[in-house]
């Protein structure tokens, strides 16, 4: 590969094409991401050497099938996640039968992005767990008021789970507005932990207007929040790198749209979307449906995306994969099997249904996932 | 429809289901949208009568088919954008066979998102054409100087273009940097108006950074830019909200990774897409692969598209639709046939390439434009 392609990225495209046209179709992808003109337009030597993307292989895998990789040039990209985004899938979405499969970004690149703040042993040392599966509960459903949603934080916190994160559709809607629900929800789990000793870390979901999300995330830090949720492909894929910068918090990524690029001959694949675009763009912890749960994902999606969380990815850390999406206790094992210990669990309805003493039922499922160790 | 959802929207679903399960699946996407709890944590009255989506109506439309309508509170969105598009399409993005066909928003939730500051009236009162099709250049490809960009956007102002856009991957590039790119640009284009008598608005692309946005919106029209191109999809859909409000300029949408959600049975479909979600979240030119391009946009769903943008909307304004992608001059008339004179044509390589002065060409094609007239 050449020197000035080197500090770039290759993206691993799988690609529907008959064996006489995948060429074309390749060097069609290549064109699209990068200088989106007819041939003439890009033959200046500067830009064909240097901008536009390079085809750097192409091999069959199926009958009309093909996996194609591309290379863009580091300069294209520049220093913004919104570019990389762009370049990795933005025009070639509107096509069809592209499928990217892998994200292979170069040191070079990598180190542009800051990715997640923490990383798993970051997290471990920042909550103080060592080494069993984190234990996430959520403060639900929409609806609920400030007080409600209060009560149910000190529960949760009081069982000792290490964060509690919204729902990701409790914004600041009139039941519960944003900045008197996250000031109560905030000094309620800081007033558990004080009387527990525990160190419980309150997550509010911040995605909300585009102009008031840093401040959003900057005021729940304020009054004590210990992290953040944040919906990227809702919020916009940047938020998470500018929340994580402006205030230092833990950053959890929610899976809201995400479904939409999972078709399974077009879109992303799950360990690009979930894994490697989720770091790169700054996830602490990645919330995807679980397999066995209420979404279609499998164990081997799961497989993947649990791979892809914590390659080895230049100086990027890792990031813990957060499975969910109607997970019970009774599966931890199964679980564990795929993920391992670094894995955070997210509880949702299932904490507040196994009896009516929410602090009791964290705190059993706390020590289930203490009994790991 | 009870009162208490009189307020909100009703999103129209195709789902694939069978018939004896379709009445439970449509009860799931109801409360996956809203309060993601199992049966026993809505139970409260106030939450499962206010708050849970609720299912008015399910009609078969094929053999395992089904099209499910879902009425949403107002109460629910609040007053974000974020979570308008999260409560249509979030979660059950990640299940399968579920497709949004209609957003079907009431006068009360219209009435909290402007829409386009401008409209189709507004931008034609606004550029001076009363009822042309408006012809729109790009200054291209990625990785030009900024001195030949901005020579480029000297020719096709010169020959009187409606809007002169970005390519949405000229970002801030070390080739052109942001600021120094978007003020020569903007002089270059401000400079051949005071020449020529036009009013060639230049629209430089915004997207980046979350914690730069508006302020580049902001310094875009301090130099001069008479609107800007955002990708909504990979800035953050609320962007455009932001930056109208900031700048009061016209907004172009550009499509980047909006292929993810055109799957034909999951995702949304094109006129709720490109239409009814572009105009809520406020483009005033709305950018998408026309039919016969280089994307596998059929005429249908240009038709639709077209409808989505111009139907009554309550007191939100119409857009205009921006077919693109491969598009020539040669192919007007099939065109109008589809948009009709409210339309305003992307020309991309074609102004390029039709001979060496960029100016005469880009009057040659405001010329075929003007002759609709």
């Amino acid at each position: 590969m050449p020197a000035s392609f080197g500090d770039g990225l290759d993206v691993i495209y799988l690609v529907k094409s008959t064996k006489d046209q995948i060429e074309a179709v390749a060097h069609d992808i290549a064109v699209e991401q990068t200088v989106e003109v007819t041939a003439p337009l890009y033959s200046d030597p500067f830009i064909s050497t240097n901008v536009v993307g390079r085809v750097v292989d192409i091999s069959q895998v199926d009958e009309d099938l093909f996996q194609v990789t591309i290379s863009y040039a580091g300069a294209v990209i520049g220093l913004e996640i919104t570019q990389l985004i762009s370049v990795i899938f933005g025009n070639v979405s509107l096509k069809k039968g592209i499928r990217v499969k892998e994200i292979l970004p170069s040191a070079t690149l990598a180190d542009r992005f800051a990715g997640p703040k923490f990383g798993i042993a970051g997290l471990r040392s920042h909550i103080g767990v060592p080494d069993r599966p984190l234990v996430i509960g959520a403060i639900k459903p929409l609806g609920r008021t400030v007080d409600e949603l209060a009560q149910f934080a000190c529960g949760l916190a009081g069982g000792g789970l290490d964060l509690i994160k919204d729902d990701h559709g409790i914004t600041d809607q009139a039941f519960a507005p944003y900045r008197e629900r996250v000031a109560a929800c905030a000094k309620a789990v800081a007033q558990t932990n004080s009387e527990t000793g525990f160190n419980t870390l309150y997550c509010p979901t911040v995605t909300g207007p585009a102009d008031q999300m840093v401040d959003r995330a900057q005021f729940a830090k304020d009054v004590g929040a210990g992290g953040v949720l944040i919906s990227p492909l809702v919020a916009g894929w940047d938020f998470m790198r500018a929340i994580s910068k402006q205030t230092g918090l833990p950053i959890i990524a929610h899976p809201a749209l995400a479904g939409a690029y999972l078709a399974p001959d077009h879109g992303i694949s799950h360990g690009a979307l979930f894994g490697t675009l989720m770091r790169i763009t700054g996830a602490d912890l990645v919330v995807f449906p679980g397999f066995g749960g209420r979404f279609p994902l499998t164990r081997e999606h799961c497989r993947e995306i649990n791979v892809a969380l914590k390659c080895k990815l230049h100086q990027i850390r890792d990031a813990f994969p957060v499975p969910a999406g109607g997970l019970t206790l009774e599966r931890v094992g199964e679980i564990r099997s795929v993920f391992g210990n670094d894995v955070a669990f997210l509880i949702g309805s299932a904490v507040y249904e196994r009896s009516p003493d929410l602090a009791a039922n964290a705190a059993y499922f706390r020590g289930l996932a203490a009994a790991w160790e």
